[in-house]
């Protein structure tokens, strides 16, 4: 169980607390379209659903439930609870038989990636994915430039590796022109991060 | 969003909560072994991490979060949320590169398995999970005969399709044995359900 970090001590409403992760940036090119990456990344699953491409859902944010009360017979309110660390990712699903599994996260930086961004066992979750024939990556967006990039994490990994051995804390622009793939957003689905799968990964 | 059936006003621990759905059944020998379905699970999923032979994990419980506090700068607590139905099943993830969904039930009756223990959704996530060439199956244990099913969800469906054209409301013990596959009992791990996709569902 975590305490997540915060800003102010009054009562906010859930919407706010579940974008806090993915805010909406006012300067770039998303805000007009009024969606985030979290919001982007639906959108393009529930295409992939509706058009039998894939099945990819978000998993549940997990939650330590202490305190239930139940007002009437047939309504249950939970009253305490607490966000745990994720174990794992925040996507996964099937593509053409495949298991696909991926971490989302925005990069508000202009030059580099800060790899304090990435949970250490969301990186070995991943690494565990390779390793039994499934298809791991991180989408990162890159909100100055308006750039999604998606990282295999064979290739991913070995920067982190040298991270947590206290080496470079961030993944430059230039490492991710030449290891990642760039995803083109598209009208439908707005982000087709499968075809770069297609393009590169399943070749 | 839903309101889960409930028996009391008072308030409640989670951990009642949280076993509501696969309660510690006296009689059973499950019962002697302090293990319920899930638990049984978890642990085999466990093993199966640990030894390097699936990625398998239960996803978090989904709920819709309405009110969180601030007590002090870094700390969130959830002040009031509610349970949502899965849109999915509990437990997915990867063996041997192929990606695995499955729901796990309990059965209360001796003679058959009544479908209304299944939502419509969660067997058309199954049926599009096998249409994408993921392995999609329900585990079904038995508490009067303490034995341990594995229905593949193209053997299933078609009795959940009859039932939802009301016709019959369950299906009978004959067929588990006809169309399901025994799960045995192990030492390690626990409920070995992988040694029967092996067998059967990877052939």
């Amino acid at each position: 169980m975590i305490n997540y970090p915060i800003k102010k001590k009054t009562t906010t409403p859930a919407s706010d607390v579940v974008e806090k992760k993915t805010p909406k940036y006012k300067n770039a090119i998303m805000a007009n379209k009024g969606m985030n990456l979290e919001g982007l990344l639906n959108d393009s699953n529930e295409y992939y659903r509706a058009n039998d491409i894939a099945v990819i859902y978000k998993k549940p944010i997990p939650i330590q439930i202490v305190k239930v009360d139940y007002p009437s017979r047939n309504k249950a309110v939970i009253k305490e609870a607490y966000y745990k660390i994720p174990s794992t990712t925040d996507y996964n699903g099937v593509y053409k038989g495949r298991y696909i599994d991926f971490e989302a996260k925005e990069n508000k930086n202009k030059t580099s990636f800060p790899l304090q961004n990435v949970h250490p066992h969301q990186v070995e979750h991943l690494k565990k994915i390779a390793l039994h024939g499934g298809i791991g990556f991180l989408i990162v967006y890159w909100i100055h430039t308006n750039e999604f990039f998606l990282y295999p994490i064979e290739k991913f990994a070995p920067h982190f590796d040298l991270y947590l051995g206290d080496g470079r804390k961030s993944i430059v622009y230039e490492d991710f022109l030449k290891e990642a793939y760039l995803i083109k957003e598209k009208y439908m689905p707005r982000l087709d991060f499968l075809s770069v799968v297609d393009e590169y990964l399943l070749k």
